[in-house]
């Protein structure tokens, strides 16, 4: 598929509801499971979604929008979330990512990008000139990889709990 | 994760509405989306799982709580729901499945499971002798194995639009 505002849109505003119904209300064995050592639990990685929503996808989106001298982006800090999700339940940060994320879709929305617009660049830390449209679609694709990893990272627990079928069910990785 | 069953219902009680969070309303571009030949869209993962809710898990765990002189189970076909989703939307499917797991939900609340049951055995036609707790351990993994499927899938749609964000999105395969 092509990048389309109104499609990417449409997993982005979705994305709230989607962790929450997989997640709220579940019993902490499932919210704190992790792949082992230095993999991460549902819980990190919704605080690690909120980050995103903090200082990555709309600030970047704005830095390319303003077509300003410097179009760097700041480096994203994929651990953030270790320091800020301490002392908060997973419904507070739930209910943080949601309000986040709404606010955001507004700015997004209020933007009224235009076909041109998606074209225009700015120079990511690693890679260089990216495009607002594949920042918004890495956006979204982002958003899908976690709902992946929160998925995976449940159906894992239960790698010896379904014994021989564990053959047939390829989640569980080799 | 040892399997529990009251663990394990939480996740299988919240699968209809993970599934319509994800899908309802979408556009058909993310639901018709596939992996490629013979890869499965959303639409048709959720007749399958339609499909595991008429005559798979709780079939199976009745073969198993019964325990007849017979305990094999009927193999399950894979590939029915392309002949039973026939002419449906998938607004039809999501309701269809919903309804079906509240009502294999209240079954298998209602049979109050001990935990000599769950050591009970059926026979499976592929691999033999498996316990009550791996069938329904199975059941709970394998619709989590079904929810990352359909992130992956629609994740992989922007495969290309993400340009050099590809190599940091691990969901996007090699």
């Amino acid at each position: 598929m092509n990048f389309e505002l109104s499609e990417g849109i449409a997993v982005l505003e979705r994305t709230p509801q989607i962790v929450r119904s997989i997640l709220d209300g579940l019993p902490s064995s499932w919210i704190n499971a992790d792949e082992g050592p230095d993999t991460w639990s549902p819980y990190v990685i919704i605080g690690h979604l909120i980050q995103g929503e903090r200082t990555d996808w709309i600030e970047r989106a704005r830095i390319i929008l303003v077509q300003g001298a410097d179009r760097r982006f700041t480096p994203f800090d994929r651990f953030a979330q270790f320091r800020e999700s301490e002392g908060k339940t997973l419904r507070d940060l739930l209910d943080e990512f949601a309000s986040l994320r709404a606010a955001n879709l507004d700015t997004l929305r209020d933007w009224r990008i235009t076909e041109a617009q998606l074209e225009l660049t700015g120079e990511h830390p690693a890679f260089g000139s990216v495009t607002l449209r594949q920042l918004l679609a890495t956006w979204v694709a982002h958003d899908l990889g976690h709902i992946v990893q929160i998925s995976r990272v449940m159906a894992r627990q239960y790698r010896d709990a379904i014994g021989p079928w564990r053959a047939y069910l390829s989640v569980m990785g080799t």
